[in-house]
């Protein structure tokens, strides 16, 4: 599955859940943690259930963002809240292998389920490649605000102060050969931002980034889709190395650049991910 | 304690040692290390326990930096140039656990004393979280000078050659629940540049910085206390947060930012450090 | 041996090997993996032994890249393709210290030879101290490009998505007690490219650069030599100190900056790098 795009709403806004189908998003979360206040929990994981479910019969990759393991949610989270038809589940702040294994416990029997695992606190991001590389995660997500909250830091725009964790949380995602996607653009309306985060977690190896509005969905595959001109370069660069191979020269170089094999690799993905 | 700024002076200059509660530093270290001569560290060692035991009679928060644990002058440091009243002792160039044990040993029967633990070498960097998490350190301090010298770098303003290791012990402090102290700003007359890195160090989750020269202080306060705007704008925050909790609502934007509960936690660290 | 410089050609071409020399590298390197097609091996093969052997008689410390452990070439470029009097052998793509045990056994019998470990992928980076910690590793090298093709990722003049990567190697190669090289610069007429990024290398820690065109040569040995300026101001930072030590002054300031034992130390070491 393509993760270019998770695009959250909260549990408890029936009426922004229903809409969530249209940005086009590869996949939509409905939240019950972060987005529900404790007061509406039950209420957030029935909405989760019977409106996740009829965005699922639509067609539509529906996840769940539970509460974190070990809150007096998460158990009925994973029993109540999950639709039919889902795609997969949200685990936010996990922070040891033991969490994802009562995730794995509670999912027995329901087989197919993706389960993204939320790196966000200096517990989790310290032993990402550990816990990426439980059986049961089938992706990742770093999440900055909360990093930084933990960290008792302060979130700048430069982002300098989340890349070592961040180029922590894609070397993980490499290693355990999960997709990883990038932390949230809390400045919704600050679409600069979200591109130039975007461009930056791509560079880094991030397959996608988390939404949080619908705006985000179009800049994130415009970010993680490779353009035409990358693309054109790519096969362009793939030929001459083929008619270069072919003719038995071994120094290649297109438009001032010498060329060789992981050159090469990576323009055939960047075609690859195009078709 | 509060580590904002810890404000050193050479062991040698008693005139100096006397002026350094007048910069008003969270707390004051007598260094018996780099400022000390080989040729005098005797002298250093006493004016440490003499003038020190005055400093800590008129209440300031007195730390020594004796000499690193294995050289010469570890052993008599401890014994007899910790003063009376002391807040702490702090220790350069720590590189692994041992090392520490050693410390706690020296420290059998004195109760109540923090230890700072310097991470400034390769291997003290690569080993920052166990040696945070070691039972003696109650702090620790992150030294580019030493760590670049002992790369075989070179220190630059842009601070790239560092952001690695001031990561890496950022985040160990976190694990181990222990503040830590970013670098010194060699260049004292720069205020510019310490005002720069306070606040890449505060970003990074640093509690506070080392400071060199009394001007350095008034700057680190400035940079690791919460500005009235930034109290303000989280009072403002967590107000429209309880106030939409409390009618139900979900989604909550303020100044168009999406608020949820890590932002709130946040916004609450900024007003109760301030009080 | 100083490594500011390592000039790659590809084995294929002895036109271009026999060239090699007039640039001064400090090694010289044939290239028996990437620049070598498929079908070539062999004559690649071939032509390291003779030709490199020709440059080694002219006094020219010369290095082979072999391909990889595991692949097919591997163990006959280890039989056949070293020169005698080669100066030693550069392993890329090393991910576990059993390929680099191989290397160990295939060098059996050939005392003196040097090995320059290739860390590029996400593995190698993962395990970079203890891969250069392995007691056949003399050197390693960072390669960037192959370490984001295979992290998916892409790569960009900022070198923001490496410098997670670059700086732990950085340190591994410190912790190990061996010098790396950085990089390519794949843009080889991009001079202006290639100086800033030496210059980001030599203040990581990195002792020189991997080269592919023989006018990155001169800029990788400017770069990773002091400039006189570097030399005549440690030489009077030293000197000052020395004084100021004999005269026993405690604080030293040169050009206001306040100056210890570790700037001393970094200064001693650009004057002997320099003579």
């Amino acid at each position: 599955m393509r993760l270019r795009s998770l695009l959250f709403a909260p549990a408890v806004r029936p009426d922004l859940l229903r809409k969530l189908p249209r940005a086009g998003a590869d996949g939509v979360v409905i939240d019950c943690e972060d987005a529900t206040p404790p007061g509406a929990k039950q209420d957030g994981r029935t909405n989760a259930r019977t409106v996740g479910g009829e965005l699922a019969a639509g067609g539509v990759a529906v996840f769940v963002r539970v509460n974190a393991v070990g809150t007096p949610w998460f158990d009925e989270d994973m029993r109540h809240g999950i639709p039919q038809g889902a795609a997969g589940v949200v685990v936010p702040m996990v922070e040891d292998r033991a969490q994802l294994d009562e995730v794995a416990a509670a999912l027995v029997g329901r087989d197919g389920l993706s389960v993204v695992v939320g790196l966000e606190t200096a517990a989790g991001v310290s032993r990402a490649t550990s816990l990426l590389d439980h059986p049961v995660a089938t992706a990742g997500y770093f999440g900055a605000e909360d990093f930084i909250a933990d960290m008792g830091g302060v979130r700048t725009e430069s982002n300098m102060e989340v890349l070592h964790a961040r180029s922590t949380v894609a070397l993980a995602g490499r290693l355990a050969r999960v997709p990883v996607l990038d932390q949230v653009v809390v400045a919704f309306a600050d679409g600069a931002r979200f591109q130039r985060e975007a461009a930056e977690a791509r560079a880094l190896g991030y397959a996608g980034k988390l939404c949080i509005h619908p705006s985000q969905v179009a800049l994130a595959h415009g970010a993680f889709t490779p353009s035409p001109e990358e693309v054109a370069a790519a096969r362009k660069l793939i030929v001459a190395y083929e008619q270069a191979e072919a003719g038995g020269q071994a120094v290649i170089v297109v438009d001032g650049r010498m060329i060789d094999g992981p050159l090469v690799s990576q323009a055939r993905r960047v075609v690859a991910s195009a078709e």
